[in-house]
């Protein structure tokens, strides 16, 4: 079989080198080109020496290079980039998926008020399919453009997916989500905020008063659920590693939920699902066992007044972005699920 | 004035380093004896090497030392030592401040569940004060035995504590606080699971099945809301940094209590207390700024569905333990209450 | 081709829990046994949950089970377990590779001085390869047991051969070895020292007074340069980090030495060598661009009073310890060199 | 006695904050202002929460604030800004602590080289003191103007003096300082190499090919041996912890020093010396025994070869910088030595 032809556009950031890292080993994709407004011909090396001697190309200037020879294009970029350039691939026959926000949010109003930008293509953004393969594999295989979850809401959803598809949770009470990310998903800026002086060693909440991925697991609980009365409290906190996210989710369950055996529940509902792994009853699941693999874990645990609490621990820059990314591609072209993304662990 | 005579039982852990710390530069206690069944005779600061120069007493065998030479005997021992010697130095007219847990839970037969040890003198443990000097310190002043909080119980309760004191939560939903410690909790033994390799780069749950402190915060939140239906899910988290707490307290506000203002209530029942700073709407209190020092900061996020997030942060080893034990022993010694405490967070 | 039959005696610990990440993805590979004394019957994917999934094995009982099955047998174990079970399995046609040092110094002598153990098998020690592919290859191949090198060994030999080999080093001033390991290197042993509360935050040297890799290096690079004047300070420094190794080396040249151009000479000597990276002139080698990958990289730096600065980075338990050993596996099996080597670094 | 009235110019960076931590419990000591140009009008305590309630200043314009009202006027600010001002403040009897470059180096020629900027005031230069205050106390108690010493310096010097001072080291080989340094060494500055996903389990030498400290180090060690030929082989590595210095010395011993008691010569000659620990033989010095603590440690290691390693401790942004510079103040005003740096080292 021919390879598929990838471009990646803005591969400077994590989640840039990461789709590097799972692409140059994938055995149905070329990597064909990689563009940089900052580093045109830098050698992709020269940057990430962890692929020297694996990937030979440069970085290419995205004013001068023709992406249409490319059968998909991955945006590693800003948000804002991808809905620019989108209606042209599409137009020439080319996939797109999107690893920033810009086709996340199907209410373009939302995405305004939230990214500040006005949506440049919302016709566009009514095709688009949002990329959680293990809720919607259908969709992707049909999709031309998807947009990428962000890292929490993966974890959030697909913690909840089988009681929200089920009907089995209390809306009289908000959903809890308490999540913890590990620095890397704040990205290959420069800024103080997430120095190693300032963020090792240390513990802190943010965005507590309003986080963009508030409204994208909103809507998708909203959607999950059929049912706009879902009230969400989501706080965020850095936690000082590299990579790794562990959300803790708290809900309480219906008087039909009360009834269930959730463990079976979950195993059941994820039985198919090679990413997702329900772990035994009292496991306690930890990030470092699936650093750097494309794979989400859980556990569930009853708890006292008909709550329970549901802990989902996953890499923000594999299964939370790059991996699900190369996963949602695989389904597009109908490729081996795993291709590309049977790395293992890295433990410890 | 005479400087008050400090023994120390148990001084190789953590919580005894750091009673030594704060010790040696408290300018009115001197430090007498600091026992250790494993390193008699061994000078303290071949073991601590940043004592050196400082503390020039070695470990003293706990079987031959005479403890009543003391005015306080400060206990950083496992749970079950201090039970066994308070009452002969209690008869002696000897303090007791026990940083374990024997003296914490009123309850005997709550501590035998969860400790698995018969209490040996229950009449002492009903005389013994629960040592948090913001919620008790006219007990804390009489007190000749003290049960020093647990660091967790010490962030929900004082996170809680103008809420419950004023009758503001609603509870027929349960309390959940979602709590995270650095490792230094875990204590200063020989077990993989707090190997760096083990603990670094990595983020867990633990004891979400049941934890010692949970009983201790249930029992202090029904005595301080004067409400035996309290529920109360807590979920700690292992974070990899040394020190540090960081606890995110999701509760319902009553009737009454969506009518406050909040802020203004923190910041009214803490103006007294110089070790709890209330931090102004909005701010995001991080661990490293307590590092060292025996501050608890919080802050007060108003949520959707009259719900209300409370952030509390300390250093687990000072306000959390160590520290809070010499403000206990201020008090009981009519001492300025920031006396050997005034040292300042280290940051970065 | 039928798959090789693997066994590996000790498997929980790092180099253990490495060996199984990369034989699992092995293509010419198939895990038979894994034994573990103490955890025998525990399926291996309960200890380690990365391998959840991929690894079904439980450890075997070593007193029951029967190697002689296996093509080659990969010892993890304590310094001693593989040359008391050497000769039996050598008997029946199995072939060992050894983690530990059993068969790493020739001199039985060395051995017992430094390892405080008599050497049980000496005439298989003679017949036992030093397992360092890109120095001796061909001894590799006809091989019945490998000693595999320690981490710091491979570093500085590595780091030195090209200079060694010619004979262009000044012998007359040490060989100065300043190395630097991360903490997985001491082993997933439960022990104070390398708990993360311990170990974190902070840097110190050990084993100044003698280390068991001295004589180690020490004997190879009196064989390298046939030359038994060689001295050797080697000074070895604890890293906060999990993997990773890095290895600062400072030699003099003599009078041929000074008229080379050492980055060609480099590169000539490693251009075969798939596992060894020379980086252009005044690169900067990082661990990280090696973590968890078959990689050594290095860098050369000529300096004042005609010195040499060489860096060597590696990931100590890859091309330090197990990779290595799947890279002596694959020689001995005539296996393509790279077979199960070919996962990337990840980085961040 | 009245209390010296302290300026400090650029308070927003790690040596600044440290400063503030120092000076806002020194006994002496008045904070006066502290300017910033960016952060004008911020209170400090906004910047650094750890302040909150203990430095009540806002930060001031530096263009506007009028500094000749302070006895004392610290820079901790980029090289150069501090040689701007010095010349007015000397004027108005101001004494000048500079943490920066800007009065290191007594060859203006040198200064211009390695920091690309010429020196506009070298009458200032002449009269300025190398404020080591282990080395040149008498000077320093003289001074007007203090050229604080670099980090690195600070450990490679005080690691070497014994030996400089007794003409004990064998200049025809280089001195080789393999010296490492926590991450807050590079400063408070936004920059992508010092993020924590980049610099966190990371470890890499930089500044091989030349290093500001280099002329600084050889400067001093010239001066201290009266011995112009001296070579330095310099490599800084950077450690992924947030404070603290490593330098390990390896120096070749003459003659004359192959004969001395070298544990005695240091002992002797740092017995007066309270802020610099000499350890008993065969101790291990380790970083975090001194962190936070104005404390330099060090261990002395015969080798073979008549070689000797040194290796020597402290806390990168105390003893080697502002906990020196407070050390410095306090001999300029005839204050206790340790007034204001009595804090002891956190450990863990």
């Amino acid at each position: 079989m021919e390879k598929i032809k990838v471009g990646i556009v803005g591969g400077t950031g994590y989640t840039g080198v990461e789709l590097l890292r799972l692409l140059a080993r994938h055995p149905n994709a070329q990597l064909q080109v990689i563009t940089s407004r900052g580093e045109a011909g830098l050698p992709v090396a020269d940057m990430f020496p962890s692929l020297r001697g694996v990937v030979d190309l440069c970085f290419s200037d995205p004013t001068t290079v023709d992406l249409t020879q490319c059968d998909v294009v991955f945006f590693a970029t800003p948000h804002g980039v991808a809905m620019a350039q989108a209606p042209s691939l599409i137009a020439a026959g080319v996939k797109v998926i999107d690893l920033a926000a810009d086709f996340r949010l199907q209410d373009a109003a939302e995405f305004e008020k939230w990214y500040k930008l006005p949506h440049s293509c919302t016709d566009v953004l009514k095709r688009a399919v949002y990329g959680l393969p293990e809720l919607y594999a259908a969709d992707v295989q049909q999709a031309q453009v998807i947009g990428n979850p962000g890292c929490y809401p993966t974890t959030v959803l697909l913690g909840l997916a089988p009681l929200l598809e089920q009907g089995f949770i209390d809306f009289s009470v908000p959903i809890i989500a308490d999540a913890k990310s590990g620095v890397s998903g704040a990205g290959r800026k420069a800024e103080v905020g997430t120095l190693f002086s300032e963020s090792s060693d240390n513990l802190k909440a943010y965005g507590v008063a309003g986080h963009r991925h508030h409204p994208e697991i909103l809507a998708q609980l909203k959607k999950l659920s059929a049912n706009d009365a879902v009230n969400l409290i989501f706080v965020p906190h850095l936690i000082p590693m590299i990579r790794g996210m562990l959300t803790t989710l708290h809900v309480k369950l219906n008087a039909k939920g009360q009834q269930q055996r959730l463990q079976q529940l979950y195993e059941q509902r994820y039985a198919e699902a090679v990413f997702v792994d329900v772990m035994p009853a009292g496991a306690l699941p930890e990030t470092r066992s699936v650093r750097g693999a494309n794979v989400l874990r859980l556990a569930i645990y009853p708890q006292a007044a008909d709550y329970v609490t549901i802990i989902v621990v996953q890499d923000n820059l594999v299964k939370g972005a790059s991996g699900q990314a190369v996963q949602n591609m695989n389904l597009m072209f109908n490729l081996a699920p795993d291709a590309g993304l049977q790395v293992l662990p890295l433990l410890p």
